[in-house]
């Protein structure tokens, strides 16, 4: 941050009063720019004994498969969003379920929460930001080919908490070195 | 946001391609500008039977009782945020607790989080942000003077699960009118 979104004038990094870390502040009007984590939503979609994953058309992490998440919008809880982008990059017809997983990765300022979601039907239409969706059995998920550490996490979870026959909100901390 | 916080000129609303939302787009650089809600974190510091809340001495809500809590910082995991609020706000020397509570406020775009905790001492020493802070049996909480809705509805959940003896995470929504 070089400029102040308010007045368009330059930003110089001080301590405000009453603060106790540097932030962008306008030379001119004084505005404090806090930059904050952002928050990634996204749902664990079953049917039947398979999961839903999808393939990223899009940067980072192209070609890898991930489950359905992204960028929290303005205006929107976190169930809604993560309905959201698996409406957007699935195109699948679920049922939102529970809060499963709340993963802190600090190291890109990030926070994903996963929901469990029900497929009402097996029918998919993967929109611009997904070169394929399909489901997996535990079997053939793709361990390798994974795009991020949350996504194993949460299908990790996933995976012992059914075997297990437990019904937890799991929270965990992706630590570097990560792909996100 | 009038202008870009990169290169200082005026930024647009458009539809970005690939997008279906309006953003604030650079018409020189053509940054496109995301914004997204904020995450705020706070503990709920238990000792013996009682809840340690802190008075607020700053807007919004001069002078009504919170928990510590405050704006999640980059670079920190949800906990670690929870944790360093608890001992800015109330001085207080905790052992941070599971995960409790995720409540979004879509409509003041934040999502807050609350972990249990445990106070090692009832030694307390509030922050400049926080009047005073006290420790509060379920009979003596100010239901009236509270400062936040998420505040009331994790104080409500708190001491229902105590009663039922059950140990959940909450997830739930405040809608409007709310005071934040």
């Amino acid at each position: 941050m070089n400029y102040c979104s308010g007045c368009g004038s330059a930003v110089h990094r001080i301590v405000p009063p009453d603060d106790n870390r540097l932030r962008a502040v306008c030379a001119q009007c004084n505005t404090v720019h806090y930059e904050n984590p952002k928050m990634v939503l996204g749902t664990l979609p079953i049917f039947e004994d398979k999961v839903l994953l999808c393939r990223r058309a899009i940067e980072p992490r192209h070609g890898f498969w991930t489950l359905p998440a992204g960028f929290m919008e303005l205006g929107e809880s976190t169930s809604a969003g993560a309905l959201r982008e698996t409406h957007e990059e699935a195109g699948a017809d679920i049922e939102l379920g529970r809060l499963f997983a709340v993963i802190d990765i600090p190291h890109v300022d990030q926070v994903h929460l996963f929901y469990l979601a029900q497929m009402r039907s097996i029918a998919l239409n993967p929109g611009p930001e997904t070169l394929e969706a399909g489901l997996f059995l535990e079997s053939d998920i793709p361990w390798d080919a994974l795009a991020f550490r949350s996504v194993r996490m949460a299908l990790e979870c996933f995976f012992e908490d059914r075997r297990l026959g437990l019904e937890r909100v799991h929270a965990a901390t992706v630590t570097p070195p990560s792909d996100r």
